[in-house]
């Protein structure tokens, strides 16, 4: 079995989720490749060293670029802060690595095209992390739209709201900047709603107009809560949108929206049945189909379990609950058999890119007021 | 005590829940004035004979017109399809009779804005039968709101959707022809979700863009299956809107959205606190506070009870529900202390004309593929 | 049409309900007999004309000695404080009236067994307003259970919980002394949960142990809160229980269980499925069904509606909700049919007693720490 | 930092579970040792083999004998079916292994004596894998009660349903052997609920009495499905309780409980306050505090998170879910940091004995049909 060395650059938040998913997928999946701790990079030598220790990496280092050229990598895994994305996968790429990005792929469309690119002309694999469309719940919702069972789609409804930053006391972070961060809470949540639209109506979003507003405009600084820095980028926005196959939409996303913890949400509504799902019971699908009899009509809760996707690698039991770091276990499980044997990888730099078009066309369409195309991005 | 003299027109659906209502107000509430059950027209005289009887009025007739002189009418009471509300209280104004008429107030807004100036002119009152805004849970939201407990308003969210179209085998009825109906989904449902927006934020919608689809482009004849006939209205629709006030907001109604029995929802975030409901769980509210301890946040479920406005009419104890028919018991209420007492009757013709205005907005921005001011309309 | 002449003793809560329901079900219900609101009793005569004229009566007295010997009274509605239910029907059926009369039908079941022997030998009709198996939700679950969807039942969980008395400094009140109400948490609120546990499970509670204790050993004077004074009732109660079928469940009743405004809730277990209920939301059921494919099992909501049992006469409309004056409306109904045209009367004296007996043998139990066969009582 | 290693005895469904939390554990917490996956037991050496490949540990032997003897092995972990759980930890401590057994202890409260006392006079160290407890939200649950939020508790009620054997059809197998498992649901299920009532209420379970019933008598064989096996413990169970400390309370469990696939729930009622709780949706805990204003009193929806106990080893934000097996990974953390720094480990043989007793006290009173102490065990 071919050995996959992982050259991690990053161990904040997610890069911690990664990590703790490397050390668990072995033991939840038969892999087709073994997984290799191979190299660590933080911002400096000390920290390196203590996350390398803490997550069970062989060798660590200070400088991302000694590991994107390590000729003992083969996968570089991107958990940096976005703005750092693009420099070090067109590095890895350079060097002939696959990558392994987190989302959102780059600070703009522009940028994950070059990326993409430079992937295609290097023919190294790539994959986004994307984690949401890898829950076994929502694996079984794809999988009911595609077997027909709520007809055809007619309609779309997705949310990615959180309240993180929904008290104006909150100091400003990197999130508000635009160098730092990009978008606001489109390039930060509603990529994901953006990604999970595209994996259920198995359609590509194509035009869009959105809205979108920086309700709390400025923020104490972080150093000084006496002074105030602007905000500049948006903490809600939504749209109507149209797939190409002609379903409408609305998405929603916000940073401030009071009580949503992991408001990642969808209502798929076909012609002859409805599916609704919130991330806050990650478990639990409902499920109405339109021809029950008349009298014993009804969203059905589906606890995921082991007839579902994925499901059975965590437990032989239905409705004994999946969590968070679950859904990076069968992300890593793609991302190992992708390299190794060639497995397809989804989603890759290609739709990383998708969804950043439609996340720009959203914005463009705001500033503009107008509908945009997504190919106009 | 001064008596009211009601006159009602049509006994469908809508004109039966006038009855009953009118049946269990005095005893719910002490109402300022007496209500006598005087005249009732339908289509023909057997059936206004029949439906005087079960109503418990005193005079029956087969022409409206002869309701809308009768001098022994205060209040003219519209029920009838949508088509002739403009006609009938057009008439009864010019008789000097207050009118009391179920939504949508008149098929366009131009038809709607005539009656507004007609009632101004003769002086008389008028209520437009958006029932959903009676009921306690839905006024205990808007006094959260008022009292600022939310904060202020960031972000409305509110849907109407049935599904009482959705099986495309359903025939077609008068819902589906523009000469009947107007607006399809917009007219028939969105028009309570704009009701409850405006009630809810507290401020008037002021521009908007829409997207609407007719999905289910024909249906079988009543008469004959076989034979297949156009819909001329949309049956789903979605729209940005904006606030006077500049809150930001989202509405969607469909007729076509499966397993939506009673879909009027509302989700309604503030700057430290969010509100979410549905119809179809009429008796219960959650509010979440943001100020809440950190560890101890989430969303409150609740039940709404003699504590909260106009409970206590129906029942001492808290979490006993509430039904259907309730909201319009207060809904009667309202209008016959509205004309015994002239205390304020909300929502009147010009906030009929109001929703009018925006829905029409909504299909003309649809239409012209812009955003559209209400003002436009 | 007959027309059937009420005379109602009591206007409290209950009292205010029965009118309500006396007031719309002309309207909600084809009747077969025509309702006169003929007399009204208090206890003193300006609250009797008060009420008298709130409620739509025609007489009042402050005596109800007059009302059931009136020979223009045909049924006298008792709603008056527990205590009283037994001489007042006595003395009713003594002067052959039908009676109507609230639960518990008496503070002991030899007291309810009395007045079922006088009612027998005197040959009038009896109902026990067990008002909330009139609701078409908990209809419809019996219409399911007895249609066999759900298997043979094995087991009846059972709760009627609320927090009324939950705080301690709530001054002490009729509820807590024997005298005036008999049990405490069994006979006001255990009484429901039994009534339903026959209706569902089709087969009367034969053994029971139960235990029980008052948790809060004495309150407040209501005159002077400094003053103490003993309850002389159970605050809750908890109870295994064999039905004559065989079939095993658990009942539990609360008047202090915080959070429970109508804590009224089953959960029946059938050898193929499953329904589960709560008062709380008393207009949806939700309904499992082990033979669905083992990929799509689970709890499906049915929202009731008018292809249920009575929903119909309320709205034609699924999901619009009903409350809880619309299930004594239905009760109303049957009284009136019951009365007019001789259909059946149930839950009628007899019923009253089984679950007055059910109810002593749980305490009974409870008192002797041993299973009491309800025979015993 | 001490290693501890680790022989596994047992790779089946729980067994598998342990694996999974060795691997993730160490990334998830700043464990106190080191863990060293160093031998595993199956019953053949080619099962054994390809586990310890799969699991990740070094050695393998189709001889528990050789496990428990072997002098590099620290903890003896046990994951073998039920009965064998008394022979392995006997010889386990009698080398001086510390034992981590899954539960149930033993078949019977007189074996777990045999192996508290045992463990006692050796001086080893136990845990039990009662996990459920672990979770992050069950233990936010002990900590409010604690902290006195809900006041004094005043009733428990818990559950654990499940409907594994809910079909008729469904063969025989070692569930339903007394001598394979000793109880029934109670053994396999119930051990859960009651481990979390000590652990939430505090004090131990004093008396019971109980019901049972074997439901389905018998099952066809799993060899030919027309051959009829005759099944030995119980379907279904439920038990009053009382507390040491007064508390009444009731457990219920069920293993052929239609629609309940990880049927765990609590409500924990206190005099000023309630908890709900469903390990459906294991990371979501309902409070109600009764002291609120009473116009904004209701159940408050809490997402577990990284405020609350242990949460934050799997995610930074508050709401992203945990899975099953996460709890296991707590319990693995409890056991590494107890054997390594000799911090308590809870819950322990002592522990597992007392929940025994519980069980064989609520079997024995439903046979003799009195309430029993659970000190006559």
């Amino acid at each position: 079995m071919k050995t996959i060395k992982i050259g991690l650059v990053g161990t904040g938040y997610i890069g911690r989720c990664h990590a703790i998913a490397y050390a668990q997928a072995p033991t939840l999946f038969p892999l087709k490749g073994k997984i290799q701790l191979e190299y660590l990079a933080e911002i400096n030598q000390a920290l390196a060293d203590q996350k390398a220790r803490e997550f069970g990496f062989q060798r660590a280092t200070d400088d991302w670029r000694k590991l994107v050229t390590d000729p003992n990598v083969d996968v570089v895994d991107i958990c940096t802060p976005n703005f750092l994305h693009k420099e070090i996968a067109l590095e890895a790429i350079k060097h002939g690595k696959h990558v392994y990005s987190e989302k959102p792929l780059a600070l703009t469309a522009q940028d994950a095209k070059e990326m993409v690119i430079a992937a295609q002309q290097a023919g190294v694999k790539t994959l986004v992390g994307f984690n949401y469309i890898k829950n076994p719940t929502t694996q079984l919702a794809r999988q009911i739209i595609q077997n027909g069972e709520i007809g055809e789609v007619v309609h779309f409804y997705g949310t990615h709201n959180e309240d993180y930053l929904a008290n104006p006391n909150t100091p400003i972070d990197w999130h508000c900047y635009k160098a730092k961060a990009g978008l606001g809470t489109l390039g930060d949540l509603a990529a994901h709603i953006v990604s999970i639209a595209h994996y259920l109506v198995g359609s590509d979003i194509e035009r869009v107009i959105g809205d979108m507003q920086t309700v709390i405009e400025e923020r104490p600084s972080p150093h000084n809560p006496a002074e105030k820095i602007k905000v500049e980028n948006e903490d809600q926005a939504s749209s109507l949108i149209r797939f190409a196959n002609g379903v409408m939409g609305t998405l929603e996303s916000s940073r401030i929206s009071c009580g949503r913890k992991m408001g990642l949400t969808y209502v798929v509504t076909g012609t002859k049945g409805t599916l609704s799902y919130t991330q806050e019971r990650m478990a639990e699908l409902k499920l109405y189909l339109h021809d029950d009899d008349k009298s014993r009509q009804g969203f059905k809760t589906i606890l995921v379990g082991p007839e579902h996707p994925d499901y059975a690698a965590f437990c032989v039991s239905a409705g004994h609950g999946i969590g968070f770091n679950d859904q990076k276990a069968v992300e890593i499980r793609d991302l190992i058999n992708g390299i190794a044997a060639d497995d397809p990888m989804y989603p890759d730099f290609e739709e990383g890119y998708k969804i950043s078009r439609v996340l720009e066309a959203i914005a463009k369409s705001a500033e503009e007021k107008r509908w945009v195309e997504v190919s106009e991005i």
